[in-house]
């Protein structure tokens, strides 16, 4: 126990994998979610029933082997919610990571542990995913630096994926300073020196968070004003955020469904129930759904680049509310898992980065900024984010 | 593993009640299905989260109970399909027992681990439950006497419901003697010393058997017709198999989800895959469907009275075929299981008892001819079955 006080990294040996001797990331720390693989050790993927349906791997992935050739050295892999599925952090095979910044509340997944672990100074940073908020929302929730890239932008070889249309690869940091380090050495080029000079407030987002959030977040916001300046209220989906949620669920739920019934169909894997019913639901979604929740997309893809033109960003809450407390029932949480993704899916339905910038509390838990930029724009976001903290 | 060649035992302490002194079942042992409360040990029904949301019971479930002071022992838990939502005997979280008659395949369930440990020996009889199939099917795979009582005529207190309904206890003998001891013992009645004489031949649950298992079956149909006299062949059910089946797992499905639902939403359950799609599928049946289905259920409840004046019995077969082979996949057991249902759904619809007689392999394996008579004729049945074995 006094070795994973925060029950974050995953039993067995620790998948420890010294870095290059020198570079850029040295004398840094990373753990790595066990959906990620290091070569030698299981991708257990949070379910029992993965580790055992497949092969250890003999290969890092990319962003591990980039990493250590950045001479930052891993420590570990750390609990995740089953395959990805889930946003709260909540996984009844490993247990649920500590919250280091509000104990008794759950730390966010799926990138449970890696947020656990860089929360409570462990390491320096830590990989994550994020399909519909896996980095996003723990970010919010623990308090952190955190980033989903511009889908496509990080490759995801040796990556469990679970919806490829939406799937990114993301870190945590506690510090601006190091968040931006790991980004130049992921993208392998500085930030940029000069930062947007136009802010969209998406108004629509900060009406749908509870209005303590909106109040907890304003000085941020404020403070981002006067660091970016032109400020504009806008509305981000003229449709509806639950519209919009609606299309990302029901293609990344299918999408979910689609890449598990092979290994669901052999192995009848154990789950937790609102797991399974998820990926049931998402067995369920018929083809004119998806072709409709398709046709949003395209929409939602095309607001997005309208808002956002060259050295333009969009902010708004993370999430809606600061993590819910630990252990709360499944119906309790249905209403607050849908809110969460109303703000969470324009990153799988747009693919544009987004940053949670930490700064703020609602009854003691934190709870975040998020900056959208466009396509691409992924090291100006961290630049922003270091001038932010700054 | 010596002390469980079947692995169909619960793990722990073995919940050994020596039963009363001297009585009608003295010398006997007998195994617990694990849904049954045996006091002082847990009801793990089959699922880690299940056993850990329960006390343990302080006392006895009835039938427990009642076997105890007629003098047999009780000499531990069996395994069982998960809180009985199964009919193969599959469990990923305890393994599946062995089928000793076909070592090769699933032993029936949800009752398992009972089936298990009286086909191979371990003790005289067992207990198990069936809603849909649970005691008949797995007592059809393994070849062994078996029993789905009258619906209300033994005491359900004690064991975990699933669809009270359709909920009842059952058991399972190796030999015709020793299941007739423990019917009398259960009823207080000794077996009737006269036999009914006619048996109805269900036409359409032969044709609806694999042709190899009707024609295994003939030589049973034929013997029990000279027992009887009066041979019949009649259509079953005339709306179709296929139709009732799907009202009682209609019904059947929906009222587990009833029964579950509150420990599912406190607790967020892990289950296997194709468990939580049925319990998933179970909260989707409208209250129009329900209607409709209950409305079926009292029309097959008619054509069985019809059927089944006192004196009368009929038969059929059990299971469509023998156990299918371990480890199949999900879709690949998708149709058998429905198919199987299709014979066994008259229990759970119409409520009348049901034994099943050994004595029929295909490819090897146990297949096993089901008698089915009036409300209340339990202990006729077992006369039937005396008599057959005879």
């Amino acid at each position: 126990m006094s070795e994973d006080p925060m029950n974050a990294f995953v039993p067995g040996p620790r998948a420890a994998i010294k870095g290059a001797e020198t570079g850029p990331l040295g004398g840094l720390t990373f753990a790595v979610k066990d959906l990620i693989d290091v070569a030698g050790f299981p991708t257990g993927g949070g379910n029992p029933d993965w580790e055992r349906a497949h092969p250890i791997p003999t290969r890092h992935a990319w962003i591990v082997e980039r990493l250590l050739s950045q001479a930052a050295s891993a420590i570990g892999k750390t609990h995740t919610d089953e395959v990805s599925l889930g946003i709260l952090g909540e996984n009844p095979f490993s247990g649920t990571p500590l919250n280091p910044a509000a104990p008794d509340r759950v730390p966010g997944g799926s990138s449970s542990g890696s947020a656990s672990v860089v929360a409570g100074g462990i390491c320096d940073f830590a990989l994550g995913t994020d399909t519909g908020g896996s980095v996003r929302v723990p970010a919010s929730f623990c308090g952190l630096f955190g980033i989903r890239p511009t889908h496509g932008a990080v490759d995801f070889t040796g990556v469990l994926a679970q919806a490829p249309e939406a799937d990114t690869i993301g870190w945590f940091a506690r510090d601006a300073e190091t968040f931006g380090r790991v980004a130049q050495a992921v993208f392998g080029a500085p930030l940029p020196t000069s930062l947007p000079n136009r802010l969209i407030v998406a108004a629509d987002g900060f009406a749908f968070a509870d209005p303590a959030v909106a109040a907890a977040l304003t000085p941020l916001v404020d403070r981002l004003a006067t660091l970016i300046g032109h400020r504009q209220d806008r509305i981000l989906a003229p449709q509806g955020l639950s519209v919009w949620q609606q299309a990302q669920r029901q293609l990344q739920t299918s999408a979910a469904w689609r890449t598990f019934q092979p290994w669901i169909d052999a192995y009848n894997p154990r789950f937790a129930f609102a797991v399974a019913r998820n990926l049931t639901l998402g067995s369920m979604v018929t083809d004119a759904e998806r072709l409709r929740a398709t046709l949003m997309r395209e929409e939602a893809r095309a607001r997005l680049r309208m808002l956002l033109p060259p050295d333009t960003i969009l902010c708004l809450p993370t999430t809606p509310f600061p993590a819910p407390k630990r252990g709360l029932s499944v119906s309790d949480l249905a209403l607050p898992r849908e809110r969460i993704s109303a703000l969470t899916c324009l990153g799988g339905l747009a693919g544009h980065p987004q940053v949670n910038l930490p700064g703020a509390t609602v009854d003691g838990a934190p709870v975040g900024l998020s900056i959208v930029g466009p396509k691409g724009s992924d090291l100006t976001l961290a630049a922003v984010a270091r001038a932010f903290a700054a």
